[in-house]
């Protein structure tokens, strides 16, 4: 079975055990959060669900318009019933890393809104410990400071940032949807093993918006496996 | 002795007293920082002083600029020798809450970076702790997050945060320097005797991007009195 497959079957089992009518829901970021959209839209059209969206990036955003959902906004929904995200890594705790998308802030404020987070992957970012398989944690910053960021992180707990660059599609760096930038933190092994203790340090550093450590923010995470099957882990 | 010769005497005195030759000076934000400015330029003419500014704020760039100074920034000058700047209240430990301008995150990225931090005021922002006269707390926000952020916020602690408004100059909330939102907080007496931990608090709320609270940043204030004397405090 594909990665995507993989990643299908998650987001829709997710979607399935979570989902009931009159729900103010958040919509992750990235490419497993596809599948929920779709089988959020099959569902509201079904079962004639009222489901409010909220979206944690101008990409969830156009997929919720896209399947003719519901758009809502924190402004007038800042309770969200159930905010269903990917990672790029999880651990035994449901920890994540978050972020590989650029999106953190938005899925990190909707996530801290939401009652319950649900994690939606494939198997490849379930792991024991956070930077067992992922080897980096971005960093969204004010633009300004990123080079003392930088040399403050570096010279605090070791590795290496890089300003995450836009590559053929953006002379420079990549500009968030909330207008920063992203320090990717790259470093050989784990900075740590105290990674709620870590993200306390670094949000504490002026010009850090916010982290892709999402500690102790998840209650369930899915994870599609080879097989097909569904793992489940809960806290 | 007006406010603002109280504000001129403290700002020259500490020029006087910090600023030599070859330095990296941070240049902070409000009123009082307008006479600090225009003391270092008197003193780069007449002694001809090498001296690079790094801005707190747009208006900080523009004194610079007006000023004849050179201008300087975080990329090129990650490290800054002293840094001066104002302060709506400083308590003895010189603990202070600033932002009553809007300026507070570039004033706390560019304090961060210095290696001293003066603080220069008239009398009325001295205060033996704070929120003593000073009432409120500014906290720079992500605009989008804002209603959960306040929301939080008086759930946690109490008082009631209110969106900084443009007033005649512009409809809605002004928007500072780097795009956000300010909320400041209003209480009744003060909402706290540990400023050190409601801020580490408040600074892992998703969406606050900083605080105007400046905990054990400051090395020594100068305050400027009726009598025409400066009243010096110093950690």
């Amino acid at each position: 079975m594909s990665l995507e497959m993989a990643k299908k079957i998650a987001a829709y089992k997710a979607v399935d055990d979570h989902i009931t009518d009159n729900l103010v829901v958040g919509i992750g970021s990235g490419s497993t959060i596809v599948y929920g959209v779709q089988r959020l839209a099959e569902r509201v059209i079904s079962e004639n669900l009222n489901l409010i969206c909220i979206p944690t990036s101008f990409q969830a955003k156009q997929l919720i318009l896209d399947n003719g959902l519901i758009l809502g906004e924190l402004d007038r929904n800042p309770t969200i019933d159930v905010a269903i995200d990917g990672a790029d890594e999880c651990d035994v705790e449901l920890n994540c890393i978050k972020g590989g998308g650029g999106c953190l802030l938005q899925e990190k404020i909707v996530a801290s809104c939401a009652k319950t987070l649900i994690i939606v992957a494939d198997h490849t970012k379930n792991s024991e410990y956070l930077t067992e398989k992922y080897k980096k944690i971005p960093i969204e910053v004010t633009p300004i400071a990123y080079i003392p960021i930088k040399n403050r992180i570096e010279s605090l707990f070791g590795g290496d940032l890089k300003l995450r660059m836009g590559g053929s599609a953006k002379a420079g760096p990549i500009v968030t949807d909330n207008g920063n930038f992203i320090l990717d933190w790259f470093f050989d092994g784990s900075p740590t093993t105290d990674f709620d203790g870590i993200n306390r340090e670094i949000m504490m550093i002026p010009g850090v918006v916010d982290t892709g450590l999402f500690i102790g923010m998840a209650k369930k995470a899915y994870f599609g496996m080879p097989d097909g099957s569904v793992i489940e882990k809960e806290i």
